[in-house]
């Protein structure tokens, strides 16, 4: 059972579907300036998404910034300069386009346009000093290209800094505006369709299993599960199938409020600090490779959990809660991600004693919320299933 | 299907559970003076919520003012009226305290506050002359006392002038704050605990066949419906029963989320011409009267969402649409209900045209949402069979 007591904030005002990005040049946006944050990559200009939402802008009597450094695992200095030049130009709010780097880096751009310092300064674990950001945010309008982070609709993000990976989250950084239109996610490559779309799983059901759970989150977890395992693998094998792409948008968007209503569990911490060490190793993919080893841990502690996950996933009803590790693996082969090795990207098996330390040490809260306390021994353990 | 091109927006920031009332002295609340509106009865004195509350939010260092005529379908009146003594005492947040009456009359205070002129002037349909609120509105913060209205989490206020009862919704309408503590909804004697979870029902099951349904409302529908199923006799059977109370209480909020994602359809529309002619008719109880006949006129519209409804209420697979009506029937005799007449309340069958003419007039746009469009025939039709 859920907790019967909480509370719930998604100040987020979500346009979902086809076509919806026009509202970019119909809809009252909460600025007149805007820094543009985009990835390094050449996909936002080579699809035509950057002149898109550019043209759309100026439809809008929106003055747009183009910023385009941004890493596929952000880190803290493109932070810091893109907040000082959003000061220079005197931008009013900050648009992130694209993946969830360039939107968590929007919503720390934000957060850094409005406060003195260091963005560590403000980070809690790690080496962060945990100052309040009396100065709150600028606004933040997201529209990603990508389904699996769901970061349009929750207030976290997610920045390394010296193999610290740490996420992040005040309400100021909810934005204001999220704009989820599938059609700008069909030119996502399969496997990076299937990264993405695992994360997006994983924060279904880690928000599921978490202590923190709340009858609402449950009913976002349950809907994004039961529509990624139906349709990811369609999204996978044709990029362009429209509907595939719509039912894994919207999983994504309803993970995303998980993350704003329930937590992620310690699954992410266990896989931030494989990729703040590996930074070519995708978030997705890390967390693929620990999912079976971590889900198996905790299938004893809260079984019937498990079975539910297992009947939105299969569509029937479950008496065992090994069904949702089945459905799991079976999702893996589906789309392709089963054979994932972690020595691909370079780690050793020296490297996991490491990974266990850091992840405790820089998001150890995350620790807590899990059904049943992990010892360092188990994360070990974890890690160590999980190991080719 | 739901609709797959939606919006959604409520940034209402919620606290949920028993005891969270104790929130009003710890939270960060939007103003230092509020108008604390109030019923006209006696409940909120007798039960100790008032002082309960007053003295919450002195802990708080917050000033109180109260307001306390509000009746039960709340009238322009003491909208006009409060808004008055909310300016002379410079109040800078409103609070409704109690039923759906003072927490929409605490809205519509909220925006006469900030604006000039009549209350009707900003009304759409019936004498409303439609006039933008550009002033906008002070933030309110709703805490209800009754599971009935959802009102808490949607932007919706409801107004009587004239024989015209009507609905009224902008976003600076929606709470900033909304505490839901079951323990402040014990001493609902039953029938009103009947008549308003009917009402949340109906919000849950409207908003589940309306046109304007999304994937994310449909989701709220199903588990209010299936909450106050399994609740709501309970509830009514011994007040007392907390986790009842509880269940009823989440359903009601789940289904003003509804009312913020989807829409009623034109059983509400029906059921405010009768009671704007009628006000001692209860809400909940004219709903009730016409439910089974409103409903049945949809039943081959959508069969497949009335078998959807029909699982949720009973927990078993349902091939019948007509399985929603015997359940919605079988609820309304566990709930002592079922043999409620509207010439109880001077109803006669003469007012029926009226009431149809009315209920087009004031509310016309409640039955572009349903799932077929009623002739004034078919509106007719349901009022005449509902009558005894």
């Amino acid at each position: 059972m859920a907790n019967f007591v909480f509370n719930q904030f998604i100040p987020t005002r979500l346009f979902f579907g086809c076509g919806e990005i026009s509202k970019l040049a119909t809809e009252t946006l909460p600025g007149k300036k805007a820094l543009l944050v985009i990835s390094a990559g050449t996909s936002m200009r080579r699809f035509g998404y950057l002149d898109k939402v550019i043209n759309l802008l100026g439809k809008n009597k929106v003055e747009v910034v183009v910023y385009d450094k941004i890493l596929a695992n952000p880190i803290k200095s493109h932070v810091m300069e893109a907040a000082e030049l959003c000061r220079k130009e005197q931008c009013d709010f900050i648009i992130g386009l694209g993946g969830g780097s360039s939107i968590d880096s929007a919503k720390s751009i934000a957060l850094m346009a409005c406060n003195e310092g260091d963005y560590w300064d403000y980070m809690f674990g790690g080496t962060g000093k945990g100052k309040p950001a009396i100065g709150g945010a600028l606004p933040v309008v997201a529209i990603p290209t990508t389904a699996g982070t769901g970061t349009e609709v929750d207030p976290w993000t997610v920045i390394t800094h010296n193999n610290e990976k740490i996420g992040y989250g005040i309400a100021p950084l909810f934005p204001a505006v999220a704009i989820v239109d599938p059609e700008m996610m069909i030119s996502v490559p399969a496997h990076l369709t299937a990264y993405q779309g695992f994360d997006a799983f994983f924060h279904a059901a880690e928000g599921y299993i978490a202590n923190v759970a709340t009858p609402i989150s449950e009913l976002y977890s349950l809907k994004s599960i039961e529509l990624i395992y139906k349709s990811l693998p369609k999204a996978v094998a044709d990029g362009r199938n429209i509907e595939a792409r719509s039912d894994v948008a919207l999983a994504s968007t309803l993970a995303g409020m998980v993350e704003s209503t329930s937590s992620c569990t310690s699954e992410h911490a266990l896989e931030h600090a494989m990729s703040a060490y590996y930074p070519e190793l995708p978030h997705g993919a890390g967390l693929i490779v620990l999912s079976v080893a971590y889900f198996s841990a905790f299938v004893n502690d809260v079984p019937e959990r498990f079975m539910k996950m297992a009947e939105a996933m299969t569509g029937t009803k479950s008496n065992d809660p090994q069904d949702f590790i089945k459905a799991l693996i079976a999702m893996q082969k589906a789309c392709n991600v089963e054979a994932l090795k972690l020595s691909d990207y370079g780690i050793v098996e020296g490297d996991l004693a490491k990974f266990a330390a850091n992840a405790r040490a820089t998001m150890g809260g995350m620790f807590s919320l899990d059904p049943r306390a992990l010892t360092d021994e188990d994360v070990l353990a974890i890690y160590k299933q999980s190991y080719r």
